[in-house]
């Protein structure tokens, strides 16, 4: 043979926090983003796909998850002559791609632009449990229009899929908030300068973590967290404070109460009224659309993106209990979020652009319902031909064929036949319903041997010395009544 | 505002070699691939999705396209602490990270593992016309099995999936050849050393474009290409070129007569004739299958891929004519590949894993459907609601919700509603097929306007003065009988 230099043997393995994933984890999520399209293309949207290479230039940075600041991008130069090329990037998200997508396009395509897309998407961040730096996106987003219409309509189109993929109705809820409140909010405060108005935002964005009273002591003094280290304060006092935690926790039974107490957040500001009266005819509109405060409410303890997004914001968050890492329930949480961003587009073309859309983590809503039994893929194998002499592949060939025909999951053992044994192992490793024997008495009679797996299975794990005896779980058909009896044997197993 | 550094505008531009794909082109190549899932998965084939990062080390250099040798891959190092983390790049095809995945796991995985796997793979070359870095393949590979028997069930699967997307029979062939026969050749020549081998290989290689008479001059002394430049040749005798001569010109009218050709070129090599037998099975395999010549035949001047496989090596070429740049007629070309490699699980193991697999180049089938007419995604846009009075956007959103809740494409004009114009030019743009409009009028009496798009269009190609003014593309319904004649509408204009 070749002489080739000696070299150690590369390692099999995915880099650090990628995975691979097999059989019914990939039909299941082909299922899910079928659907999922549809629900969209119902609504008006059109598929793009983009690749999931982009300039770093056109990325840009605006990455909307506030609390993983260190994630980056995986990026590379361009090789040309001069060995000075553009620098290349793996897309972070689907919205970024879409505003240069929009930007690059914007005389061939409609406005407003309604648009979805679903694919895989990469962050350079350090990988932890359940954490991967590759997974889906599946988006829908409206360019080209202002009206708060877009972003009720957004969020409709996100519960009905919800329901679309099997998250029944209860079990989770879509919350809506409003950057311009909050900005009202900040307004009224007198904050001195954009440094501090940088300390309060981030402040709130630790919300979700440590409650009112530590977002309390964190806007004034300062506070000792659960590490033991001490958070510095961002020095306000009390009185000043009090907008902010006046907005965290307006959230009252119903939406007039939730606006009422918005309104009194606000005091007089006017950038503060235009936000609230924004979430009021949304909450109109949703109501006009059925969408009523069972699947969709004003929340304005939602904070997440709400530095990132410029209007409305919008999170889906599943509500049924789950148990956490030490078996505490928890409820299992969000799923999707989006909002409306209105300078996105600008980068490019200096023209503001507005803009507001969605982002459902499909892998976690995969998570969620694999959690609730609600995935129902098939996992049946196919029906194995076992070779019991090899000098007659060709018959044992036509025997599948014959059952792929009729559209039945068939294949013939391609393994080394010697081992018979090993031929059922790997029938029941594949989740074979029946495995099909011709041996040279068959052949001779015309007949074959079926064996009916999973009464084979069942047997074996109750059966009587005598039932065993009986096997009714393998007998002997005519070879002209295959398809037929075949068809007739998978549709018995399937009830 | 924010005080911001001023930075230029970066430009929206896809990077040089990739592209975006809008609405149909997504719908038609999800369509393809879900075709294509549904024929693996008759034929036992289990998805598997591996990400598209690898470490450079796992892929290796194993790229089968001995005519394009300066492509690459996309690489970057990742960071680590002390600035010196792995090596990783993105996939160039499906079946170096199958390869690693088997190797990896292959204790979890049955034997013969059956993949199939669909997504991007990158290649960092240079971009041409209709040349992209990042392209579809669409891969079914049997793991694990010797058996010519899988080789010959890859060709009769890609003989079924060409027929199930839609290329009818007679309009594609699968050739079929094998590398041990070209072996048995060498073998039978007595070439010198592994540089003369390597050397008769890449010549052979140049069948496809230079012919028979071109392979006798490169082989002998040399040749002037079309450019004038002289190749310099391998400088073996006409007697000592024969064999290769005989190989690649041995295909007859039919199967025997090709053997007895192929059994003449390879003399007295034992690898030759195992070759010879193998093609000898797979071609009665098939013919058992019912896959007769008219689908596939045994072609020795199939040379593409012959130095990278190391036995069967096949490729389904579709034969109808198309025109070229310059207008000549030529047929469309190849499609599919694949062939068998016992050695690509070795690199990682050190045990040697027989594999037999196929590639489907799923945007070259695309466009040779498009070429053919035979495309069928539906176009049709949502039907529009327009916005006659902006203050009863939830009525609008009422009607659209009733529409979309029967299953009806259909959205509300976000966009600025003052000028209606726009509106309908929007609808048109969209290829809706119905506006609905309400204004005063309408409101009061209960109704709704209804606009037949595709009517109107017609009649605005042929209509007399006298039919355009009937109108006969707009009529009033009352609001409550929405949904019915909306649907009936639909239904009407489909056929």
């Amino acid at each position: 043979m070749a002489k080739t230099k000696k070299t150690p043997r590369p390692k099999a393995q995915t880099p650090k926090g990628f995975r691979d994933y097999f059989g019914a984890e990939v039909a299941q999520r082909t299922q899910m983003l079928r659907t999922i399209a549809g629900v969209y293309h119902r609504y008006g949207f059109e598929a793009l796909e983009s690749s999931g290479v982009e300039t770093v230039e056109a990325l840009g940075k605006f990455l909307p998850d506030v609390d993983r600041p260190n994630e980056g991008v995986f990026a590379w130069q361009e090789d040309d002559a001069e060995g000075k090329g553009d620098w290349l990037a793996l897309r972070y998200d689907l919205t970024a791609p879409l505003a240069r997508v929009y930007a690059q396009h914007r005389n061939d395509l409609p406005t407003p632009y309604r648009r979805f897309a679903m694919g895989p998407v990469w962050r350079n961040e350090k990988p932890g449990p359940g954490r991967f730096r590759q997974f889906y996106q599946c988006d829908a987003d409206t360019v080209g229009s202002g009206s708060v219409a877009a972003d009720a309509e957004i969020c409709a189109m996100l519960s009905d899929t919800l329901e679309a993929v099997g998250i029944e109705r209860g079990d989770y809820v879509v919350r809506i908030n409003n950057r311009k409140v909050l900005n009202g909010v900040l307004e009224v405060m007198g904050l001195g300068d954009e440094a501090q108005k940088a300390d309060v935002l981030r402040t709130i964005d630790k919300f979700d973590k440590v409650g009112e009273a530590g977002v309390r002591e964190l806007l004034g003094k300062g506070r000792l967290d659960a590490s033991g280290a001490y958070i510095d304060g961002v020095g306000l006092s009390e009185v000043q404070a009090e907008p902010v935690i006046a907005f965290l926790t307006s959230k009252a039974g119903d939406t007039a109460g939730t606006l009422a107490n918005l309104r009194a957040a606000i005091g007089d500001s006017a950038t503060g009224a235009a936000g609230v009266n924004e979430l009021q005819q949304m909450a109109d509109l949703l109501d006009a659309g059925g969408y009523g405060p069972d699947r969709i409410i004003i929340d304005p303890s939602v904070v997440r993106g709400l530095g990132y997004y410029t209007g409305p914001v919008f999170e889906a968050e599943l509500t049924f209990e789950i148990k956490d890492d030490k078996g505490r329930p928890r409820s299992f949480g969000s799923v999707a979020g989006g909002g409306r961003y209105d300078d996105l587009v600008k980068r490019f073309t200096g023209q503001e652009v507005p803009a507001t859309g969605v982002s459902i983590g499909v892998d976690r809503l995969l998570a969620a319902l694999h959690m609730k039994g609600r995935l129902t893929t098939d996992t049946t194998g196919p029906v194995v031909v076992t070779v019991m002499d090899r000098d007659r592949m060709a018959d044992y060939q036509a025997i599948v064929s014959e059952l792929r025909s009729a559209g039945i999951r068939a294949e013939v053992y391609l393994g080394n036949p010697k081992n018979f044994g090993n031929q059922l192992k790997y029938a029941d490793q594949r989740n074979s319903p029946i495995a099909i024997i011709q041996g040279g008495d068959e052949l001779a009679n015309g007949t074959l041997q079926i064996k009916d797996l999973i009464l084979g299975a069942k047997i074996a794990e109750t059966a009587t010395q005598d039932e065993w005896a009986e096997r009714p779980q393998q007998f002997e058909i005519p070879r002209d009544d295959l398809v037929a009896r075949i068809t007739a044997l998978l549709a018995e197993q399937a009830k």
